[in-house]
């Protein structure tokens, strides 16, 4: 990952740097949101046999090459995969949605363990072979913040039920997580910006219900948008209707914008997201 | 078209009133939002040979049958097109699309006339041998009601830019028009009420844009919905990439709403729309 | 549900005999193929307090008033869950997914066992309380069809690797089952008939790749469709992505599928269905 | 656009490239169809004020450079549109969609004439400014190849009807048209190859239809798939209705693709298309 404000030859600056370090590109997305002077963002994905050993090299190579550019970059080994714990609320129909995709194999992640407010999905987590810890949200919401106390190094958390944190402390907890947090939202965003999505959309009448998986910032349903989705609805479907469908677009969403964070195709950008 | 609190023996009625009126039920949609005590909504359609004639006899017996019911009902007779007056703004694609499904047989209704604040599209509409109205919307907003002074029977209109009408007159030029006034919003409403829809979109940076046809009421952007869909965009695309394809989200969705209101298949119920 | 042929009056005879049973029509659907002399189809929920016991008299009261018509009529308890075995092949994702469904009340079924010719679900499938059994498909594929051998009273199966029966087998196995079964097939037929179709539509090139679920019959692949739905690919996604991704299709189409069946929303003509 | 046999230090070169020849890279997609061994696609957009002036000279560069590694590739200047003559038969929505969108600027193609075996669209089509030929299709299919006989350098054709050619003349057609040609196939190929897909879709009681935007080649229907979609139908829809809202899709799926070839983002490779 590379960005920074775009500019002539930095594209073939880093190409170069991956054949001198005798690397094949396997795969290579860029972005400039303004030819003229504006901002430049790129996913380069090469192969390199020993790429374990030879991390520290091209680091150093990396640095040298893109610090007169003034750009960022991050260098991952996708052979290692991320940690994500799982933070889980009432509804369990994610989570396990989670899970299942992680045992067959399609979210390259680790789960460390998962978090709920509730016990109710104590059983399930556990017949995956994954931890389950209960924490209370009744009188200490700090104490949900420890969730996440050691960071892992580059890892990530997902939050269930952010909504439920009022805003301070909801702040304390994303910072001293340090780690980013996806959450699925009920509706297209940002209509039905809160809670109650589906009870809303019934009472506007529309025909569109839908789902967002955005990164948690400390405004509410306001961060950075990953992935929607809609499903068509009709008058004749009551809020539990829409509740039901609307689960199925929900998992659907959240699953793809898991996957993505996963393979580092998202690149935060503001309040916007690049997803190559 | 029947509507009213639902009640025992109703479907039963109309049926029965349906067959000793000689007629052949061709389709027949009914809904309660209740099935205790809620209100129901029917569309039947029947064939009668000599329906003309037979009009005056049969909406006796339905008032006949009904008023015990207290229920509402509309008969019309869908071999007389309704006539459907076009206002259009600046932007001409919904304008054009509408004339060309028209000549095309595919929406069932005459257009006496287009009225616009604009001249662009004069030539246009002229080649479609549709009269053209030009009303400058500069000074004489009240004038513009004027387009629709006299009010064809069981007609209806279509409203391009009645965002740029003040609340007051709009709702002066809604009542004075007595007519069903249809709008297409460039936004999943409720997301992105007001101007500006597709630029606040890719500021906000959402994954779709859509496109929402509704009745037009005092309230700007909330009447009830009658139709809505959504396109897939990326980060890649500019605000000019929302408006093109938003616009074809646009043409579509109005002329289904259209389509559906010419064929008397939307009944309004306070907010909301079933849509038959 | 009524079918049969369309003729003056069928409408009006049903919801009067509804009506003199002291039932409130809850729902009524209907949809004739032609006006002229087509086939008539029907779907008509109503409401009765005591309809266990009331149910001999309507259905006499039924067949009294239909025979004349030469109507074919079902009537059933919706109260009364269906019963739905699945069987099940190597993919187990579908499997799950119904049997997840059904834990969370989205399934109107029960579900009295899994019958698989593979071992490997066999855990999950008794942790959620079903019985499962393996029936081994090497050597005797006339042992299958024995799995169904007491069919249950309007039961409905769901059959997974129906295309590694031969034809005849196949054909045997299904008169003998006596029950509707359902399967989902993975690509948006006609398109791909038979096995293989995602790595097919990797060699076509197609930009979208789909699900169907259909009733079958002894023509494979041919049987009436239930439901099909697809998702975009594009030239970067490789045989494995379409198969990841085209399996939440499968599941999706596949649930629509038995909720609309388990609801007895789906009638059966010729090699069509009318789903209401 | 560079395509040829991946290897090592091909995007360096070509970015390297770029960057002597004092041009800023606007966009850059590439895709590998296999790391190891496989087929390199690469599209590049570049920025360099005087460039009428310097294609020679880089050109030139692109030769040297691309030479040693065996890659084909083709420079285009994207100020300067693309000449495109349309091809109609008797359904006029599609070429007047092209017509509308060309005008409106959606479209960066010149039209130096449309053609045409009936005579029913001339009036429309030169209310576009645009030379109508009328080429009767009776007893001369030859006559129609001379349609197109000065090909323009680096144009393209789109072709409606081509399947009212038998398959050798349609053979000569192409190889004497000597440029691209693009068709519109009313169903979500392979499903409903040939003719009368709607009705077909109709018979088979699908569930979903659509339409396929493709390169003509000698096997019918068989061409690279450009963009596909779909809309959704009921048991209600007639053969009739299928037709109508088929139509709104072919119009979409047509319009992506040719603007897609117009912007040069389309590679064919064998029977595929790489879309960037």
């Amino acid at each position: 990952m590379v960005s920074g404000p775009d500019q002539p030859g930095l594209v073939a600056a880093v190409t170069a740097l991956v054949t001198r370090n005798r690397a094949n590109i396997v795969s290579l997305d860029q972005f400039s949101d303004n030819p003229e002077g504006g901002a430049f963002f790129q996913r380069l994905v090469f192969h390199r046999p020993d790429l374990a050993a030879a991390l520290p090299e091209i680091e150093a190579d990396l640095a040298a090459t893109l610090e007169p550019y003034g750009m960022q970059w991050r260098l991952t080994d996708q052979s290692v995969p991320k940690r994500m714990a799982i933070l889980a609320s009432t509804s369990d129909h994610c989570l396990l949605d989670l899970l299942w995709r992680h045992r067959r194999g399609e979210l390259p992640v680790t789960v460390p363990l998962v978090i709920s407010n509730h016990t109710h999905t104590a059983e399930d987590v556990r017949s995956f072979g994954i931890p389950f810890v209960h924490v209370p949200s009744q009188g200490c919401r700090q104490i949900r913040g420890r969730g996440g106390d050691p960071p892992p190094p580059r890892g990530q958390r997902r939050l269930r039920g952010a909504r439920a944190l009022h805003a301070d402390p909801l702040r304390d907890f994303i910072a001293r997580l340090g780690v980013p947090v996806i959450n699925i939202h009920h509706s297209f965003l940002p209509a039905f910006v809160g809670a109650g999505a589906y009870k809303r959309a019934k009472e506007r009448g529309v025909k569109l219900i839908g789902a967002t998986s955005h990164y948690v910032t400390a405004d509410l349903d306001e961060g950075p948008i990953i992935e929607q989705d809609v499903v068509r609805v009709t008058h004749a479907d009551t809020a539990a209707d829409l509740q039901r469908r609307g689960a199925d677009v929900e998992r659907a969403v959240l699953s793809r914008a898991v996957l993505w964070h996963a393979q580092d195709r998202v690149i935060r950008h503001g309040n916007h997201t690049i997803v190559f």
